[in-house]
């Protein structure tokens, strides 16, 4: 029995050799632990995807896992390198530069602290102060999966107020009208997900097989996106090929899609909150 | 000696959060499970590519491994979900859409049963109709891979010749003219591999260093996409770069290629029971 | 504790399913084997990417990795299939065309032995001649892994003179001016890095904060790709967005890029002896 906590690597770094030295680092550290690649594919410098990726994830992975995420646009700067104690008992190492906004509002977070890099950065690194993926986040991180160092060793803590987020848009109903914002997408299937969780609907007494006027528009932009009436089904093949529709999405929030089509793309919608849809029942 | 299956799993999920969250529901079955990622660009909704993926990794991995292959257009609909267990022993865990048409022909499937969705589903994902993947396929399948269940317990069996398949065309040989379909494609180096088994060469007298005629057409097009006398040889390098050749596929049939190019993009070739390869000898 | 050898693979595969087999066929070979991935995306055929991303590697690694590396544009002719035992203890199983070139000019290779396919090679598949990655790389590999053979029974070794190599213009310093030619590149985030090591700009006494002239250019081009003054700062985040700047890149040599922006695409920049990067003191 593995009783090593496994690590789970995001980055923005595309192909994969820069990932792979931080494996090896983390086999420099302990050939036991078992690490595994969530996405390296996140758009570069996107912090708020980094935060949405995470939060997709973390869920679904064992309490205590180690989390390293590296989308750092200001590597070298005097942004903080943090280790997250998240209240369900996993970790995230990264950089604290919004990465941590949808956790920290979802699931919430005990402690942070930034890691020390007198003993936690790997020997022989310090002339170079552009990878702390490899130098700093991997080989802290697998010291702390590894057992190594206690979370306590990571460094001093910092106050959990003083973490960096995205600013989030609440969702609201009001007098049949509901309103969020568009917290992520599957640019790959063009899935629209709104942060508007799915038992609204059943408050607003919306249904399966039930027709909604749905709008999506960018702050700033005269036109919507997208505006039509759509029926909320249980699954893309409710709906003829082509054909718009909403569902509860595997976050349990309400998402757009389109049967086999890419969403996203056709109408270029994408995640942030300066993406709004709006949802009236018909 | 870890006496557990392997997992290998297979989706058109392209980037990788959806993936992770299958990975880390396997670990929450069990810390223990080795999972393998066969690939994840499957091309979308493609079930008969899922099928050819499959049929093309399956003969070398251990027998008793569990594939994973989510490739799901019906998610959520009256599609089965459903494990067949191999002929070689191993097992693949899918949607029954046509994913299992090769291995099913090739190997032969000795049992089918559908996924009882009471015991074998993630808890409290219900509400979620559109991850099976996640809830379903990978729960399922890593609770098999671990010996948590055996595969009866998987839920009630089918008759194996209920599972849905995509036609296939035989190839013949007949007077001199050898007839296939294109069984598949490698779209990354434009490889056209036919499913004219190498054997058929050796009774035809076809040996390498021989020039054979070749044309390759889509059903209802006028003019062959592919026309032209090339040699038989061992490998690429046997013919100038930029020159078309035939040779032996690594799945043992014949294939055809051009040297350092990519033949599939350059004439619009894909694969598919509509592609026909006709090879004569001059 | 496991004792056995990690494997890391990279070749020029693209998607996933042949990597797929290789990965199997270690599997065969012993279930206790733990692989990685470093890249499967090197460009196709291009052996010096191949030998650039090992070179990258190589040193975050546990001594005695044993690294898989199949770009072989030659695969089923005479160019030899070889296993090389670097002076650092690791190994690199590759085709013998130039693969090997950095990590010999850099880490030294002990010795060379080719492989003995009558041993090292996957039963049943001597009818194929164009998957040695599958048949003979990764078995091969695997079995010296994890200690079926020892790495004398690998096959006759052969003279480390004879290893096939990419030309490597030195870099040089002379009255001020540095030159050196565009070792890599991360095509990704488009960072052009040099040969020149970082030490030289101690030497030439350039400190952080300092403006450097740079000319970045092709042989036999009339005018340079790229040529500015740019500063030499510590990490991207020092410079505006969109503004060039040189640093230390994460193998200690001087790196070009443009803060948040792509320097490789923007300029048409590629890695190879024919493009030279010329630095003066402003």
């Amino acid at each position: 029995m593995n009783k090593k906590a496994n690590i789970v690597m995001q980055t923005d770094f595309g192909k994969g050799i820069a990932v792979c030295t931080m494996h090896g680092v983390s086999m420099l550290v302990d050939p036991e632990l078992k690490i595994f690649d969530c996405t390296h594919d996140i758009r570069n410098f996107d912090t708020y995807e980094a935060s949405v990726s995470l939060d997709y994830i973390v869920d679904f992975w064992p309490a205590g896992t180690v989390f390293i995420s590296v989308v750092d646009p200001g590597v070298g700067t005097s942004r903080r390198a943090s280790v997250a104690k998240l209240k369900n008992g996993s970790y995230v190492v990264t950089p604290d530069n919004g990465s941590l906004t949808h956790v920290k509002a979802r699931i919430g977070i005990e402690e942070v602290r930034t890691i020390d890099e007198k003993t936690n950065r790997l020997k022989n690194t310090e002339k170079c102060d552009i990878f702390h993926g490899r130098d700093l986040f991997a080989y802290c991180g697998a010291r702390l999966a590894s057992g190594v160092i206690t979370y306590e060793e990571v460094g001093p803590s910092y106050a959990v107020d003083e973490i960096i987020t995205h600013p989030l848009i609440p969702c609201k109903a009001e007098g049949g009208r509901i309103t969020g914002m568009i917290a992520n997408a599957d640019y790959h299937f063009g899935l629209i997900c709104s942060n508007i969780p799915a038992e609204i609907f059943e408050k607003e007494q919306i249904g399966y097989g039930d027709f909604v006027h749905v709008k999506i528009w960018k702050k700033g932009q005269d036109t919507p996106a997208f505006e039509s009436d759509v029926p909320f089904c249980r699954s893309f093949g409710f709906v003829e090929v082509g054909e718009p529709l909403l569902m509860i999405s595997e976050s349990l929030h309400i998402q757009a899609a389109i049967n086999c089509e890419n969403m996203a793309e056709k109408y270029g919608i994408r995640a942030g909150s300066d993406w709004t849809m709006e949802i009236e029942k018909c």
